[in-house]
């Protein structure tokens, strides 16, 4: 394995690790210099060779090396402290004699070489912060051959094995391999409810209980079954506890320096209750995201309903669209403004760790999520059908609006007719889970892809205009002389255009990719008995997802540095919360729509009552917290098999050092004895003994000695108590044999 | 510490560590005294001195004592399995010079050395079980002067201070130490609401609603508190992650032997699964229970209203006894008959660890306690009061039986005249919360200590008249030779009397006192809101019980051999679980009874809306399930003292650690290097340098090697960048000076 990652790391990209972009726009020429001197004398300094070539016009790409001796040693520090953290089991091997594992962990550790504080070993370079503000990007390059095998490779499967797996980990690392660990896991247990639901929807039709109970019961053990999984593999992947382990963040700005008595070390602290006060300011938040999207999708709702159902004057074919317009152009604006007040909120909030930053992120992002892809199936199911009848007639005021093109008998005639479309919920549910699903992976992969191909075309056509590179467009005179080929030794000329190509690219979120599969779920957990071929479109929309997210990784985006994860994160517990309100909800859209002749003549459900509505949910919540308790419970029980090695091998490793200090004591056993056993002569009574012990001892004044002089050695001890036994079986046997 | 605990160790009990019970009834002499043989070659084996005394006339009592050297190295062999279970975080001293730093240690570790099997450095010992069926009791002796001491000194004070509990804890053990923690943080919480809650009484009444949320949030904060405490004291006493280190059940019967693959050796296993099926029994058990139970509750429930309000007929003030007795005889008898079931059903389930076994056995005596302890007033709260009216007639069926008794005019106008007793709920909260706690506490600590007493008289009036020791009774003849005074030496009898009586005493059980406090809670979190001086009485309670329970380990049972904990252990989900179903009934309470004006003729509340009930318990449950999460979260931001104490000598061992391989690579820095940095001539330009390294490098295969050598050291590199950032710079300010 090792070998072979090592010669994978050497075989390809000339053996670059990283390429470090140096931008000297918009500074002095001395001055840009003078940084460039210093950090290539850092990157020098921590172990890295380097070689310059030209970027683009105001750029310098640095390529860099680790030299195998420095390299060993950062692995090796690398891996001590997992030892001291837990990480690791074993203590790891002396330095000369280790080599990163995996191509990951070569990646990782040259990554830490580069960014380390100078004091912890690396050479202290901040990416695009402080004084290395002009270094605007660190990334490895991507392995284009082997990415494009396993592209090819994956089409013609089904499902990618474990070593499938276990080599995205090794090539990206264990944060990009969780995800699609999850993915995989995701998408195979989705084949369940794909058949049982297709086969619900084809005998039962929608709003079935049968599938209701049995798709709650599945997202409860889909979800225990990847916690188990996720230990599982952390202990495959030697990640177990990896989060304990926290980077700080650069951006924290402590409110004072203190000492810390027992380290003796100054660091800067933030009071931690002045951070739940701003914490605090997430109600507001939450409250304002709920009232602003809210606002935008029910405005946009009811004149949704406004045209499609109560108006039929001219224009009814094109203005049909104006609601799906205005969603499409708000929503995204509005999520927009609210993701950046969620970060100010969350840099306001001012976290230590890098990880704490992430979970209070993403719990924003969450809620903003969370009302932009379920408040509208909300409203049709919660709201539209059960009051609609009640409601519609205040949409009336859109009316006068309108007026000039309907006349009044026509509109009244209409409201009175007006009429519940009972099919409105499915065909809903059906637009998130199989139209709005094609036009995400269509967003996601082709646009960008296309996007990015033009791009690259039109900065060619304007290069051979120009005769230079239209990246600061306005500023540049059309006379420049032209510098289409850069100055490249030809050899290396293709693989310059292609770092060039992966410089322009962006850096690739994993929790992107993540927070769009639980959004997935959570349509799952929560509508799907409206529509019980939901798990079949997401099935086979997760086998495309799969392969388009890789093709995303590798096309898409530059190559992620890898990062280390036991855990999907704040996500799992999304996922937990999403079950648990999906137990609420489809037990209340069982109540309200299971049965439709009980519907009245509006399309409406005439008889939903109150207490039984509540029943039902108050049941089937307790209901799904007792299952999720029994599952849990079940689940802790059956041990995975790479936890089991883990457990084994810690086992291990205690019982041999224990073994060593048994014998030890063992050897140690015959200079022991501070109790001298005397093995008092044969046939001596207990009371001769027993004087002698208290006359000899009688003068010593501690009564504790005088007690345990009295019999000397166990041989001692076991005659007088032999003496004892005798004397009570005297008595007994004499009675006996009265 | 260490010195003033050893000297303790010394100073009293003449020196005894523990006491060996053997017993030799029914047991041939000869097989007897070849037992005994072995017991004490084990013990001397193990390195502990013996001494013998008579015990009873079927018994002997053999004292142990540890000797130094041993008892180190148990200690260290201890400590060093401690430290590779990650309990303890430094490598611990070298052997011969650790001392047991308290006695709650040196006794563990003794025991330790009396019980664990041979291969793991004990004597192997298993009393009352297998092969030692004969060792009937292994325990250590109780320091009576310190516990009067102690005593007395705790009957002045309202807090016991941490040191208390540390001294607590070193005596005893973390076990009872913590129960005793947990008891006296429970005390100190309650003082809040007392206050509270009699300020609620006194100018609010009963079913406030301020004094519910106040209360609920109370619970939770209680709960979350304690969780912190918990590892803040698991910090302080050195017990965090003990729980890790399971021991295995003597009583465990493997299905087969299997090779474990990893560590190679043979271990007996049980299927999981088939463990998960036995448990299932749990369900028809707890329906069991609730079934035979909740029949008997229910029926002298309903024999005690028709009674005390139907019922006027002659003898009524005697009959108004019978459901009381009635309840106070079947229903212990019928928990003690469920006891046994669950005792056997948890044996049946076979649990490897006994910390498995303990949760298993809790879980379901929880389910007897939960049902014994609140479902009368569940049926008052839930049944009586909002159906009585409808039920009552039904309890018609009694009349029958007492008609020759009653006028049948005079029955029928009572039934019209039958009235819900309003204030029945209150008394029997009431009942429950101070009649039962005192009545509770008279049984636990009174009648034991007079009946033992009683006892002791009896047997020394019978030894009298008979001349013996009456524990045999029917087969002793009365013509025995009198053994009044056992044949000991005179200085050893008031010690020898002392240690007579502690054989005689039980085992202390703290699970049994936690169950009660968490019982006692659960009144707090489910019904204070029917009373607010609940907590009043429960403070006052406390304060007692706090010392009663010291009290009672002192004088009624023997000193319990030193156990580890981190935790309450599953009492501590007990606690959380009360608390949530809590949130539930106090809502349902103040719907239902706040405002007492609403109340019909009948006393009975006449507005009872089934979907406002259900509306108020999803809001409250919901709201305390968020609060909960909230207190959760804020807990956990906030470190207790010790745990911070505790990461930071966690830390520091790393950082020493780290430094060291740090500072052997700055020392290795000099000789390494295998890429040499060459500095380069000065003022060379970059073409001639690049050319050079094309030149010497062409003739080279291998291209990456080549693009390598281009620029040799990072001082060349940073020649060719400033050539190019120059060239650059040229062009840039050529264009501004145009």
């Amino acid at each position: 394995m090792a070998t072979n990652s090592e010669a994978n790391a050497l075989g390809y990209n000339l053996q670059v690790d990283y390429v470090v972009c140096y931008s000297f726009a918009n500074v002095g020429r001395s001055q840009a210099v003078q940084q460039l001197e210093k950090l290539l004398r850092a990157l020098s300094d921590a172990g890295l060779q380097t070689e310059i070539r030209q970027g683009d016009e105001s750029s310098l790409l640095i390529f860099v090396r680790a030299s195998k001796k420095r390299l060993r040693r950062a692995v090796y520090r690398s891996r001590v402290r997992d030892w001291l953290y837990g990480i690791r089991n074993a203590e790891p091997e002396p330095a000369s004699a280790i080599e990163p594992q995996t191509e990951a962990e070569r990646l990782r550790v040259i990554s830490q070489m580069i960014t380390l504080p100078i004091e912890e070993g690396g050479a202290g370079i901040t990416p695009s912060h402080g004084e290395w503000e002009k270094v605007t990007a660190v990334f490895p390059l991507h392995d284009v051959e082997t990415n494009r095998k396993w592209m090819k490779e994956w089409s013609k499967k089904t499902f990618l094995s474990d070593d499938d797996l276990d080599q995205i980990r090794n090539k990206f690392g264990e944060s990009v391999g969780f995800y699609f660990s999850f993915l995989q896991s995701y998408f195979r247990f989705l084949a369940f409810p794909a058949i049982f639901g297709f086969s619900c929807w084809f005998f039962l039709g929608g709003y079935s209980i049968v599938y209701t109970i049995v798709n709650s019961l599945w997202c409860i053990i889909f979800v225990e079954y990847w916690k188990r999984q996720e230990q599982d593999l952390s202990c495959r992947w030697q990640t177990k506890g990896v989060s304990a382990v926290r980077t700080n963040r650069r951006e924290f700005k402590p409110e004072k320096e203190v000492r810390d008595d027992s380290t003796g070390e100054m660091r800067g602290v933030f009071s931690a209750t002045k951070r739940m006060q701003r914490q605090l300011l997430q109600i507001p938040f939450a409250l304002l995201a709920a009232i602003a999207l809210g606002v935008i999708i029910a405005t946009c709702f009811a004149i949704e309903i406004f045209i499609s159902e109560l108006y039929s004057g001219p224009l009814k074919t094109y203005l049909i669209f104006i609601p799906t317009i205005l969603v499409s152009a708000l929503v995204p604006t509005m999520s927009a403004v609210l993701m950046s007040i969620a970060t100010k909120l969350n840099d306001y909030e001012n976290h230590e760790t890098r990880d704490g930053y992430d979970v209070a992120l993403t719990q924003k992002v969450f809620v903003i999520n969370f009302i932009t892809s379920y408040l509208p199936v909300f409203l049709t199911a919660f709201v539209y059908v059960p009051f609609a009848s009640r409601i519609v007639p205040y949409l009336d005021v859109f009316r006068l609006t309108v007026r000039p093109f309907v006349s009044k008998e026509h509109a009244s005639a209409k409201r009175s007719h007006f009429q519940i479309d009972p099919a409105r919920l499915r065909n809903q549910v059906i637009y998130f889970t199989v139209t709005a699903q094609i036009v995400g992976f269509a967003m996601e992969n082709i646009v960008p892809y296309v996007k990015q191909g033009a791009f690259r075309k039109y900065k060619a056509f304007n290069k051979k205009r120009n005769g230079r590179p239209g990246q600061n467009g306005d500023k540049e005179s059309p006379e420049r002389k032209p510098i289409i080929a850069y100055d490249d030794p030809i050899e290396e000329k293709e693989f310059l255009a292609r770092v060039r190509n992966e410089v322009e690219l962006s850096e690739y979120e994993v929790t992107d990719d993540l927070r769009e599969m639980c959004i997935q779920f959570g349509y799952l957990a929560l509508f799907s008995p409206v529509w019980p071929l939901v798990p079949v479109s997401f099935f086979v929309n997760n086998w495309v997802e799969l392969r388009s997210d890789f093709f995303k990784i590798c096309m898409e985006f530059r190559r992620p540095t890898p990062l280390r994860a036991d855990t999907i994160g704040p996500w799992l517990d999304t996922l937990g919360f999403l079950s648990w309100v999906g137990s609420i909800t489809s037990a209340s859209l069982i109540y309200m729509f299971s049965g439709n002749s009980q519907h009245g003549p509006n399309g409406e459900p005439t008889d939903i009552a109150g207490w039984a509505l509540l029943l039902t949910i108050f049941f089937s919540e307790h209901l799904y917290l007792l299952l999720r308790y029994a599952v849990e419970t079940a689940m802790a029980k059956l041990e995975p098999p790479f936890s089991r090695k883990e457990r084994a091998e810690r086992y291990l490793v205690r019982k041999r050092y224990l073994d060593s200090t048994l014998r030890a004591d063992a050897e140690d056993d015959h200079d022991e004895d501070d109790t001298v056993p005397i093995s008092g002569p044969p046939g001596i009574s207990r009371h001769s003994l027993e004087d002698d012990a208290r006359r000899s001892s009688s003068h010593e004044t501690d009564p504790a000695e005088r007690f345990w002089m009295r019999q000397r050695g166990w041989e001692e001890s076991v005659q007088i108590g032999a003496g004892i036994i005798e004397g009570q079986h005297d008595d007994g046997d004499g009675k006996k044999e009265q």
